[in-house]
């Protein structure tokens, strides 16, 4: 039943048992960590063939050879399994080293500091710029911003993705407003998948946003269901197509969560002339990506079945502990009226929710009872959520057992926090 | 005997007979290449254990799952290495990707758009700096400066380093002079090793520059040597810090022309203070370099005897084929004082210059006939050669044969366009 419409005197009973039993915790010095969307290592393990000897010889199919330098645009294998994973042409997209994020960087560096295209005038020198950002979203999105100076505009998400009339009435406004940061599937932390409809208003933000306006197209977790079917996105580039709009359009993905994460290969896609650019610009800093590791996951990954069947296998190592994550929170809060959260069908995250104010103090109490949390405000611009209630959980990397552990803590240290916080303002 | 001094008939004559040999040159197909400085297939075949097996399992000597995401800095065995290559302290050491020209660029872009220390004022905000470039150098140093704006000074190289008279007397005169270019050992492209006066003034230039001013210190090819034993280069780092001048200094180097060229691992070495900047800058786009690759490199080059050993595979390739083009240039150039070249005892490039305004005509003459060289000027800032004398051969990449053809073709280009150059004079 609802913790609120309790009386006082049960509050202060359930507050002192809680206190006590949090007391206890405190004293067991556990060192637990749902922090970060890390694989597990049983994860790592599905992908150890690529610590084998690579497979076929270190040329590609053009002739090639990996070991040597050169190659900016990617090797013609490794283009075709990005231009499958983003489901994009093969001309539409460039791999990149290990790092999507470097990508990003890149675009947004690149158009802040330079201009994206010929005629463009950077950013910077537009006197202030601006950033779509819906919420909570992903922190390293925002670090970006914040690092170039770029403003953070939040924007609500509806459980289908942003508020479109709410973009659209801001883009309409601003013509300051040059981008906005999307992950469409799965999203970090939210969980949710953009709906067709709001997949085909973002492809055409390029018909009512500036020239130089960016659609940062995240797809971090693009194949990473947990459950079959996983849910269907709608394909941006070939709406945007449609539209005349794909220059707006850079879709990033890796094989981060695929294979080794932070050890494998990452992708770009956006319309050709975009890439063109791109490319010249890369080739100030570097004469290549790593053309071996391209052809490693190449000949891992093979082909979309092969792909497929890996990423059912991780789906069977994560999916117990996001169903153990969600039985916890049920037991513990269901019904309480004090706490919501999401029960995604993929990706790395649960959002959760405390009521509003209580999240900081959650995370304190976790963290002085040895179980890490990413920091409250985290998934927030400039790291303030303005209600101060939302919490990551990351469960991809604990074990079950330190799950359990984690979230008896956790959901106490809420039901904790949320007795404390009606005591105080009763009193 | 020189042939400036034989008569305009003889000149003529000889003309005729190199015009009717380049006519059968260029009738020939040649598609021969001499341009860039690669490692060739056999070069590459001595680290092809890298595409084996990774010896020693996953995990580093730290504990660190390689597979894993984080870890900026780099494992602290790759982190040994690089100190070892570098010749500098572990702390003052960072592992970064597959290139190090990527942490070149970083290291200027972030001094110039965000200001290297706390407290300093970015370079682009202070009304137009200039870096030093020794001339001729590396043209995608010269390329990042170009990139970013930074006006390029040319400076004289002695052959035992940059002119550091002019080098401190420019700096001493104009303080919106940022930095140096230096290609220490073996230079690219004339091949000189700095002494170790050059290298003790240059430790002490950030006593007389701008607290911004940066050495940057391309170490390319500190264990490059062809002969043994190689050149010694005095250690910069150590002379800096007896100095106090070694937030000045910014050394990188790779495992590119060691391993495999663009799929190996890099590094860069200043002070623990502006590593610790840098880090926080590299932290905004990439959660870390690929560690995988550095367990490869760290166990397949395991430790200096087996690093010095490989070397001198390399240098049993790279031999014969400095020698062949030194041979060619000798027999059919020497004495005719109508060119000069260096003979360098380690890196990956000749130096060779014609007369005075031939060396575009002679790269032209020599792309007719099918023989590709660097362009004429690359190796100077904005790509122009002042005296259009400069050309840069790699010998690395062809075969024996291809080089014997090439050259060939070479000094008969020189040789050509000299007597045209002569004829028309006179005329």
């Amino acid at each position: 039943m609802s913790l609120l419409q309790l009386p006082e005197e049960q509050l202060l009973a359930r507050e002192q048992v809680l206190s006590h039993a949090y007391t206890q915790w405190c004293a067991a010095g556990l060192k637990l960590d749902l922090t970060r969307g890390k694989p597990s290592p049983a994860q790592l393990d599905l992908s150890d063939a690529l610590l084998g000897p690579l497979e076929g010889g270190h040329l590609a199919e053009d002739g090639t050879d990996a070991r040597n330098y050169g190659g900016l645009d990617g090797l013609p294998e490794a283009k075709r399994l990005g231009a499958a994973l983003l489901e994009v042409g093969s001309d539409e997209v460039l791999v990149g080293g290990n790092s999507s994020l470097e990508l990003m960087y890149r675009v947004l560096f690149f158009s802040h500091f330079f201009g994206l295209r010929p005629d463009a005038t950077p950013w910077r020198e537009q006197g202030g710029v601006k950033f779509l950002c819906p919420v909570p979203g992903y922190d390293r999105h925002f670090s970006i911003c914040q690092h170039l100076g770029i403003e953070m505009v939040p924007v609500a998400l509806t459980g289908q993705g942003p508020d479109m009339a709410q973009v659209e009435a801001l883009i309409g406004q601003d013509p300051s407003i040059k981008g906005i940061w999307c992950v469409p599937k799965y999203a970090n932390p939210t969980g949710e998948t953009y709906s067709d409809e709001t997949v085909a208003r973002i492809a055409a933000l390029g018909r009512i946003a500036p020239k130089d306006f960016v659609v940062m197209w995240d797809n971090a977790y693009t194949v990473h269901d947990l459950h079959t079917p996983g849910d269907a996105l709608a394909n941006l580039m070939e709406l945007a197509r449609r539209l005349g709009t794909q220059t707006s359009i850079f879709i990033t993905g890796s094989t981060s969560k695929i294979t080794h994460a932070g050890a494998g290969i990452s992708f770009l896609a956006s319309a050709p002339a975009n890439l063109a650019r791109f490319r010249a610009h890369l080739g100030m800093s570097t004469i290549g990506p790593d053309k071996v590791n391209q052809l490693r996951h190449v000949r891992f990954l093979k082909d979309e079945s092969t792909l497929r069947a890996l990423m059912r296998q991780h789906a069977e190592i994560l999916r117990p502990k996001f169903d153990r994550v969600l039985q916890r929170l049920e037991a513990a809060l269901g019904g309480k009226e004090i706490a919501s959260w999401t029960s995604p069908r993929g990706g790395y995250f649960i959002s959760f929710n405390t009521l509003p104010g209580l999240a900081s103090e959650v995370v304190g109490l976790c963290r002085a009872a040895g179980v890490a949390l990413t920091p409250a405000g985290a998934s927030f611009p400039y790291g303030r959520d303005p209600q101060d209630s939302n919490i990551r959980l990351a469960p991809s990397f604990p074990s079950l057992e330190e799950i359990d552990r984690s979230m008896e803590v956790f959901v106490l240290c809420v039901e904790l926090a949320t007795l404390r916080q009606r005591l105080a303002s009763r009193a």
